[in-house]
């Protein structure tokens, strides 16, 4: 078979649109690059539909044997031209293997607690970057599950899935309104601490011992009222410079080690 | 004075090419865009050469006082059309105010250190982003400074600008080497923890107090021999999840703010 080289092919102007949300959506598939990335969500057993590869670009020698374990998998290869691929690939230094996958369920019904589970809640995070990012540190903090609350971004945006490093294939995710996580983690007996400018304690001053939730709001809006006024408690990273924030992203880490430090004692 | 709206202008090329290092090191400028991080800017005393306006594409009412403000401090004042502003500006929503400063100095022989300080040291960091990111975050944990060792990227770039939110003004800054910086904070007595996966004690169990400086690595290499074998203790941050690292920015929010927790009590 020919690669494709025209930048005007339906089939790559298929892939270009599927980092838009409503493309997303509409196909329930979406775009995993990059070597590592494909590995993990290979190992996780994701449903693969079509990988493409441009072997110029490879970085290694490891990628024909990655696109043949994807054939296997069931997607369907087909080789492009280096412009081609460069247009397709989202990455400033593409490696030459892109896929397509179908989405998967990540409804809450499906998130299976064990004893004393850990868990993340984000709410209305906007960054795709962020999101990627809470979901690799999660997934480093070994954490029973990540609820995406409200979400303006969706967990398969292109970003998102970069910046997770294939973590968005391993840490068991739901996706679900405020409301429902809330009632969910109640009936559930999860505590849930939120994180709050406004709180009195620090947030080492909590205990995230036994089943529980921390919850991370929007860095633009912090967390709604809801669950303010539903968690279990609340509690404030202290600022202490000028900055009066920190990266959302950053914060869910700051809170996800504190637990780790205490439940490992 | 007309406003310049071809995007052939010499002057919109020249803002355009301040995106590159080379030429940000030519000149000894840079980038400061978008409302809340210019005001900082201003705060902190920066030398500005010029600012840019596009009054349509203000957000709110304060930007006159702003571009005004910035007039009082000796810059330049130039209007642009909607399409040259957008041509010079680096971020998806630009909010109409651009300015070019002088860049500070940032020798190591400017740091000067109070009793007991908490010190960040990173070495080799790549993403524009993650320098911003953690300058925030230090700024936030409110450290007597920030030592950058042999960047791989500026702190001038629009990257890190952006990603500090205006800390890059506020929190002590000083690029260096890594041979230099390790003899220098031990003239100081600064205690170094560094952080290597490698490192037989979790995080928590260093102790953070007195004089001390936490050390991160970059994502891709860790930290190098020099520092892993100069510095007082080496911990790990604990991956127990299929994981295999944090983030850089995230990896020095955890350590920075468990600094923060034992140098609190």
């Amino acid at each position: 078979m020919e690669p494709i080289t025209s930048l005007q092919n339906p089939r790559i102007k298929d892939l270009v649109r599927l980092r838009n949300r409503r493309d997303r959506d509409q196909s329930k598939t979406f775009l995993i690059e990059g070597f590592r990335e494909l590995i993990r969500a290979a190992d996780a057993g994701l449903d693969f539909t079509d990988v493409y590869y441009a072997p110029d670009l490879y970085l290694g020698d490891n990628e024909p044997a990655l696109v043949e374990r994807l054939i296997s998998l069931g997607a369907r290869a087909t080789k492009l031209g280096n412009d081609a691929f460069r247009k397709v690939a989202y990455r400033d230094r593409p490696e030459g293997v892109l896929a397509v996958a179908n989405q998967f369920d990540t409804s809450l019904d499906d998130l299976v607690l064990a004893d004393d589970p850990l868990l993340l809640v984000v709410e209305s995070i906007e960054n795709p970057g962020n999101l990627g990012t809470m979901l690799r540190t999660a997934d480093a903090a070994n954490v029973a599950g990540v609820i995406v609350c409200d979400p303006t971004t969706d967990p398969f945006n292109p970003n998102t899935v970069r910046a997770s490093i294939g973590s968005l294939f391993t840490v068991p995710l739901a996706v679900t309104a405020t409301q429902r996580a809330i009632k969910w983690l109640g009936d559930q007996n999860v505590k849930t601490v939120a994180t709050s400018p406004d709180a009195d304690r620090m947030h080492w001053q909590a205990s995230y011992r036994g089943a529980m939730a921390i919850v991370i709001g929007s860095e633009q809006h912090g967390l709604s009222s809801a669950w303010l006024t539903n968690s279990t408690e609340s509690v404030q990273i202290p600022m202490s410079g000028t900055a009066d924030s920190l990266n959302a992203a950053v914060a869910a880490g700051v809170m996800l080690f504190e637990a780790t430090r205490q439940r490992s004692g």
